[in-house]
């Protein structure tokens, strides 16, 4: 059996360089008194701040460092300007067997998405497929998350949301239009966990971004783009700018499919439910399928598995890094940082002790 | 008001080199019975004739040469080794009110999708939406059409398709795995055509390749690989080796992305339907949505207009060059084709002709 932290070693080769050894390891279970301590003395209800802390703590077991406990001191500031309501109870406004609309009356967007994929959950396994929208929410954390609760419930789930904040630059075009608006995909194996994507519809997150600038390095063509539209190689100016390229980057490498992918998003999680970006206004989406609905379940998670096989039995380009399937790296990542702990940077940590003294909750993750 | 022949030009710029102006140019009808008549030689029904030449015909005069009439030589293969029966009928195999499975029988794929796509259409017109897979199918096309066709009537659609040539090697690896899994999205607005993104999850589709062989070019780092998995910029050895990078190109520009996005499109479209491409087995899955059963379609379609509106304002990075929509030179090419005709390369008219030959239909296009 292929267990996933029989991968730790592979996963820390893939990530090679993102690891940094001596930093401080945080037990997941103080991390979450952590984040549920600030939420509760935001005002937001004990239950909601424990499932809200559960998602970005196991955003951070799985080594999406930027979606855990890293968004954190933005989610204070979201707080502070109003556009947060810690104490917003998101409620069904629309409803059908397989269809429905939440509005998040601008709770924290997890709060909102629980309800919303637990929703399409339900209606996937009563009618073979749940589609429900978000309105009115903020940022949801890792859109892998929600996508894998349907997968651990043995159905497929879809997870996209969009973001506020344009960093993404149309094929053609010199200004930021749409945010880096995720694609989630999740579906489930019998043998093997879920395969499990997660990724941006720009070639890199802006975090990445910011990794090239501390360490000064040049960012490659297809990353970045200056005032101009055209490729920026300078990080530092990249990391000022925030214009990013689609995936695929360039126009000759794809990239109006990239741009093509986000707008897609744009229209799936904005205008299907009304949450305008151009308002700042974060809407999500979510779809979950039933394969029960479509052939013997237990034959699908078998021939998922048969698939995964097939992929990862690809003839490597080198021998010491065999290929993937999507959520391979992250499962590594849960398995070591469950055992070991989550790595905070010293920054990091100085952030959440300012948002615990702004917010006045205590801070408990160093003596 | 936006009319797509009003973007011919701009079209005509962004196609530059690929309008052969030299060419014979077919007029629509004479291709569609063209069609009709190799199809119904080979025993096909005259109403799944005419059904399957009208997909092809529009995808010719959207301008996609890649999966009109050019598609003709490679079905006429498909129905000589007996994978396609011209006298299959589709059926729905299992059905509740949002979804249903449909088995092909190994009819062509156009016949089967048409069909799926009405039922999904249906559905979502009576419960908000309507998920329908197809197995046991062939090559039906370009997947754009049948999303389009959800556009037509108001709603979003969703159509993907495997397909069983293998092209895609998943980053790391050095064999191709998966075809090119197209992602094809549709969604209405009121002023403006559908917003329709049709894009395989490779960075380039094969016909690139060849036609930069033909142009005896070489190819940029993103679009091919070698036997080793390294990236292959001879357009001739690549042109034979067919061995194409997923959309991104390399890890570091995010091929990873466009290998799980075909993974995706793999489970949706075979996983989930049972069609294995293991087996030479193609399998579609459609999505629909009405956006009605989230909030006023009307208020829907205006925000898309004015979505397209702000993309298309998007401050250019070159004058000449606006910012362009998914599907904008595809409205251009089909207002182009549809009064001129459909250009045809002399290569293509004689594979036709042979087509014609070897089926005993009439040879038509050219006096």
């Amino acid at each position: 059996m292929d267990r996933p932290w029989q991968r730790i070693d592979e996963w820390s080769q893939a990530r090679k360089g993102k690891i940094m050894e001596h930093l401080p390891l945080i037990a997941a279970p103080l991390l979450r008194r952590q984040i549920v301590a600030v939420f509760t003395q935001w005002g937001m209800p004990q239950a909601a701040a424990e499932e809200a802390a559960e998602v970005m703590v196991d955003t951070d077991l799985r080594g999406v460092d930027s979606h855990g406990i890293g968004m954190l001191p933005h989610y204070q500031r979201f707080f502070a300007s109003g556009e947060l309501d810690p104490k917003a109870q998101p409620s069904v406004r629309q409803e059908r067997p397989s269809t429905a609309l939440v509005d998040a009356h601008h709770s924290i967007g997890h709060t909102a998405a629980l309800l919303a994929m637990r929703l399409a959950i339900g209606k996937a396994q009563a009618t073979g497929v749940g589609v429900v929208g978000v309105c009115g929410s903020n940022h949801y954390g890792a859109a892998g998350y929600y996508a894998q609760m349907a997968a651990n419930e043995g159905l497929i789930g879809l997870s996209l949301t969009n973001a506020f904040t344009p960093f993404l630059v149309p094929v053609f075009g010199r200004q930021p239009q749409l945010g880096t608006n995720p694609i989630a995909f999740s579906a489930p194996g019998r043998r093997h966990p879920p395969v499990s994507l997660d990724m941006a519809t720009t070639t890199v997150a802006y975090g990445k971004v910011s990794i090239a600038r501390r360490a000064g390095k040049a960012l490659p063509e297809g990353w970045a783009l200056n005032a101009e539209g055209r490729p920026e190689h300078d990080s530092a100016v990249a990391a000022e700018t925030k214009l990013l390229a689609p995936l695929g980057g360039t126009r000759v490498l794809g990239g109006h499919k990239g741009y093509g992918l986000a707008l897609m998003v744009e229209i799936l999680c904005a205008t299907l439910t009304g949450a305008s970006a151009a308002d700042r206004i974060t809407g999500h989406f979510f779809l979950v399928i039933d394969p029960g609905a479509f052939r013997d379940p237990g034959e699908f998670r078998a021939e998922l598995d048969a698939l995964t096989d097939r992929m990862r039995a690809t003839e490597p380009a080198e021998p010491g890094q065999r290929v993937l399937v999507p959520g391979d790296p992250e499962y590594a990542a849960f398995a070591e940082r469950s055992l070991r702990g989550i790595p905070m940077t010293p920054t990091l940590l100085e952030e959440v002790r300012e948002v615990c003294r702004e917010s006045g909750a205590p801070f408990l993750l160093l003596p």
